[in-house]
């Protein structure tokens, strides 16, 4: 089955190249964006600005051909497309957890960002410490990569 | 601007009922599902077995009318569907923090799960502790209700 899933609003952030933009945003919290969400949609953000993090799904809107294995960035080794993060995937949808330092109307300040400036976005979700904090978890390959 | 998303595998759990489904799947430790991808992505999962949980992005296909704000079940209040985490949202992708078990062949056997039975997967990716672990994290309205 298909389904369409639309824009609602864009990310703005400095990072103009792929190859400007870090792998992990976290390390790099002096560097902020805006989140504008289409203002047809700013209903949806009341009470957000009670969360420090939110959830960020996101077109990789320059991903071209779908790779089922490849080398990521941190290995020189192939793996599965699902055992990595890059946006050449079957469904070119990224996901990120970003810190919102503020809301202004329909405008999201973030930081701890990953995305190219201009990236379309299509879902923010709060961060949840008890569904989405598991402090157990195994790296995999990614093991002493990051 | 709009976009496909494909289905790539379907999510097998005991959920048979919206009204089953956990709120904190990961409370219900017992409960195990089956993620069983379409074989043509199988290759996509190579070196997956390596994580101990992984992020499952799917497809809320009985979420009915889009409402930009709504009660939670944990709330008495209104609050923004992007501070929630119910389907009714203007793309209703669902996700989850999933615990994975073991893979065979094109299937993952998972737990700590919170979906309907049937449900269609879009993405899987890696859980990376150095990226989705937030431990300073505060849950705004969500706050001891969990």
């Amino acid at each position: 089955m298909n389904w369409i899933v639309k824009q609602i609003g864009v990310i703005h952030t400095p990072y103009k190249k792929l190859s400007n933009v870090p792998i992990q945003g976290v390390l790099k919290p002096e560097v902020t964006g805006i989140l504008e969400v289409f203002p047809e949609y700013e209903d949806g953000l009341k009470d957000i600005e009670g969360f420090s993090h939110i959830i960020l799904l996101y077109y990789f809107h320059l991903a071209e051909k779908v790779e089922l294995q490849r080398k990521p960035f941190l290995d020189d080794k192939e793996h599965g497309i699902f055992s990595i993060r890059a946006p050449n995937r079957p469904n070119p949808i990224g996901f990120s957890v970003v810190r919102l330092l503020r809301k202004e109307q329909n405008k999201l300040y973030i930081s701890e960002i990953d995305m190219l400036d201009g990236t379309p976005l299509i879902d923010i979700k709060p961060y949840v410490t008890k569904l989405d904090i598991r402090i157990d978890a195994i790296d995999g390959w990614l093991k002493n990569k990051l």
